[in-house]
């Protein structure tokens, strides 16, 4: 069994080892168009902030080794050839066509399977952009180390990035956090991170991104980055224009997949090479895997294009067995992600509310903020979550989680909830770890289920956002808690506990929304309001902490 | 419609609120025999050791109002009576027997249903015990006073704690930690945590215990604490005695049944209320809930008593909405525990090799020890993890972490698989969230079905423990890692990347057992070996970080 691997970031290298375990008769070889192999590519913000001192230790394994082409012979039993590219796909003749890029020789190489893992490449702006080593993606190491250099030799006092998805925002926390450099963020959307969240989550993290000192555009639209007459960038947008010492293009990744539209690969319609669940193409003889290829969403049941690394390395283990000829699968995504925005901590899985609407999903929405741990207990941070399902069948679609407390957990139970396609009951029925110094007595999902149930009875929330209603507030905090609210409105000020004596301030002819800090006692306000005859009444999901933070 | 609901510690008041928010017309009163209610239980060790500076804390809500009869009767909408204790239950009649503890007057309640939420008493010593408030149990608010008051008054230079469970565990902490206190722990079986975890994996925590200074004394029975001349506890355990000046007995807690049993409800064999999955009793209109009932184990299929604040709060909805005609289940127990013992967290969910052989599931069990983020990244944790599953089916059955990592996300996805029934296998789809930050590019549950895959083909793990054969350790760390490894044993060391070169330097006919820090690199030379024909070939499953951290 002959197998060639195309790609050595991720996928290729965990097929590599994964087969060479399973089937050490076979003779396997990878081609590596780089000079690196197996590095890190997600740890790039961390090196380029100075967290990670040294570049080879994105590289070496965690004992020190260098994963190099020795260690993957010697190692792991398999070939790995660096600096040689793939350059063409012979169907008919099970060969590649390879060329090293040292000598220029070009050579070919027969296969009984093939396996591509060629990655993603940026995204080519949909704008002008001068050349230059301060204009700049960054996706490969020596995107990272080129602005690394620069940053150490004191050279970039401000930076721009352009593009306010992932890397967008770690690469802020880099620039801005790490090194003190002046940092503008543009984004065309509206919001920070619109792949994954909604506008009213997204806002909690903008917040916090400007607390850090960086400026935010959003909504604006880049014309153009070219640069000075001193060759430092300048970009232009929206007629206005920024001078900076250094750009970031954070415009996200698109699969690379020229190898196999050359050959005729059957490509999905998100750009994405399309595979069956065992991760093979249109061709049974070539897998791929990684950072090319399209997945499934399990919850939209809809093709989706998600390049992560930890996906990536799933696909190699299933490929791998897949050819060894166990039954591997690999069944779809539920979309998990987490990113660290600045000292909050982000996550999402599933769908949100607007991704649902894309996917033509009637969808609800909930929210409510919670503390980490009991608030008796000492260092207790907090979190804001949104919970979406879809309003006939009550079906969960996805979770949005923001703030400085543990959201961890609750993506992780949630993308394995989701993948079982349960329901808003089911939360009711999972089993948290319990004890003080971890968590609350009952677990914030639960507490997300019966505020959906609440819904479903009547009792109407709405999201942490200002909106034009002719609306009166009614804040139900304590007198001793009450900063000023997020947005100008006429706000009667009655404490939950003296609701049902002071009714009568209350007007039951206008719309009355409820606010406290994280949601509770809006609710039961609102529960007291709905009794007493009061119709339009309606929660403010998350309270001031989802609002103010 | 009447509901009478005797206990106010959890289930108690959690059934009222929600009762009180569904069935408005409903006359609901709450029987509390102490003064205090609604308080947190479960946060006593953290009022003892002085993390939490007022006891107050754990009564008020999160905005500090008193959560006192005027807060239930005001905002929660319903009656609260403390110092009121039921002494009967007239099933007939339908009414219970009420004793007003401040007056002595006694009345009688009737009820359309009932709701006995009782809670547990501590577990009687087996042995005989002087009475002095320097001997006591810690279950009650005045348990966790009483000994705050004697540290803050420095008369308290050494203790005793007798039972090495959670209570246990904790007050170790609050006295030896944070007090200072010279602290022995007795436990009578040979580890602690025995309930929930294997003595190997109880032994990676008794380290820490004793790194902070606690004196175990494990496998120890204790026959009697009686009282000095000067009035200060001894503790005489085989043939031995301990003197201090105070005790804690923290021999677990037992279901406080005696109304239930009275009025001939029926008790399950664990001593617990017998309740069906709408938390009735043998008698319809008597409900039961949180740490008075019998669970269902989901995993072991068998019942089980768990005395937890999370289930008494789930406890509480179900009989709520059921009352109110909601078909609201509670359909059993997965056990997720968590625990922090010092600086390390330790988890359980499902059950533990142990817990399997005695409900006689034929279990194996592979571990694994990991990074809680990519070696590159900073302030990197780590931690251990055992998995238990069924030996036929490879059904999942439990998993136990211990260390300094975040252990509890996989401790709640545990918990979410084990109620769902799955296999070892499903661990491949569950698609953790990633970002170098939070995480790895593969989840350790990811990791732990590839070890349990390799065992199926034939690779042996062997426990992180001392044993008696007669094997040789292969450690196959490179020399820069070499620390002592924690069993004296012939020992070669052979770095994983030359191993292919140096097979000749080991012997076929012995046992050879492998170790290194964490397992893959074990892993991966168990694969070489035994390709080249060796066939006595085990791995230290977690390597030296389960054993030596």
């Amino acid at each position: 069994m002959k197998v060639v691997i195309i790609g050595g970031v991720a996928a290729g290298p965990k097929t590599g080892a994964v087969l060479a375990r399973r089937m050490p008769e076979a003779e396997i070889v990878l081609f590596q168009r780089e000079a690196q192999i197996s590095y890190g590519t997600c740890g790039l913000p961390y090196f380029a902030s100075g967290d990670i001192t040294s570049f080879s230790e994105l590289i070496n394994t965690s004992y020190g080794t260098p994963r190099d082409t020795g260690f993957f012979a010697r190692t792991k039993g398999f070939s790995v050839r660096t600096e040689t590219e793939v350059v063409g796909i012979d169907r008919k003749a099970k060969q590649v066509r390879v060329k090293d890029l040292k000598s220029g020789e070009i050579f070919e190489k027969s296969y009984d399977k093939l396996v591509i893992a060629t990655g993603a490449n940026p995204i080519k702006p949909p704008f002008e952009v001068a050349v230059s080593d301060r204009i700049r993606p960054f996706t490969r190491p020596n995107d990272a180390i080129n602005f690394r250099r620069l940053a150490e030799q004191g050279q970039i006092g401000k930076a721009v990035i352009i593009g306010g998805g992932f890397i967008g925002c770690e690469v802020a926390e880099a620039a801005g956090g790490l090194w003190g450099i002046e940092t503008v963020l543009i984004e065309k959307e509206k919001q920070l991170l619109p792949y994954i969240l909604d506008p009213e989550m997204s806002r909690i993290s903008e917040r916090e991104m400007e607390r850090q000192g960086v400026v935010l555009h959003l909504g604006l639209t880049v014309q153009k980055v070219n640069t000075g007459a001193d060759g430092a960038p300048i970009v232009h947008f929206n007629g206005e224009s920024i001078e900076a010492d250094y750009v970031f293009l954070c415009l996200g990744v698109t699969p690379e997949v020229s190898l196999a539209k050359d050959t005729g690969l059957e490509i999905g319609r998100t750009g994405g090479i399309k595979v069956d669940s065992h991760m093979r193409s249109s061709d049974p003889d070539i897998y791929a895997g990684g950072d090319c290829v399209e997945s499934f969403n399990l919850v939209s049941k809809k093709p989706v294009y998600i390049p992560m690394g930890s996906l990536a390395n799933r696909h190699g283990r299933v490929i791998a067995e897949h050819i060894a000829g166990i039954d591997a699968e690999f069944k779809g995504v539920t979309g998990a992600f987490l990113v660290k925005v600045f000292d909050e901590n982000v996550g999402a899985v599933g769908l949100s509310e607007n991704a649902a609407k894309r996917a033509g999903i009637a969808a609800e929405a909930v929210w409510g903020s919670f503390p980490d741990k009991p608030d008796y207990y000492p260092e207790v941070k907090t979190f804001s979550l949104k919970l979406v399902y879809e309003k006939s069948s009550r079906r969960l679609l996805g979770l949005q989680a923001v703030g400085l407390g543990d959201v961890l957990r609750r993506i992780d139970v949630m993308s394995a909830l989701l993948s079982e396609g349960k329901h808003i009951d089911d939360l009711f029925d999972f089993e948290h770890g319990y004890a003080p110094p971890y968590s609350e007595a009952l677990d914030p999902l639960h507490h997300l289920a019966g505020i959906a149930n609440a819904k479903s009875r009547g009792i109407e929330f709405v999201a942490p956002i200002p909106n034009d209603e002719n609306v009166i507030w009614l804040d139900v905090r304590e007198p001793e808690e009450a900063e000023g609210l997020p947005w100008p409105r006429t706000t009667i000020s009655i404490p939950l506990n003296d609701l049902r004596e002071r009714l009568h301030e209350l007007n039951k002819s206008q719309q009355i929304n409820i606010v406290c800090r994280r949601g509770p006692r809006s609710y039961q306000a609102a529960v007291i309001l709905k009794r007493a005859g009061f119709d339009k009444v309606a929660v403010i999901g998350g309270g001031t902490q989802a609002s103010l933070s």
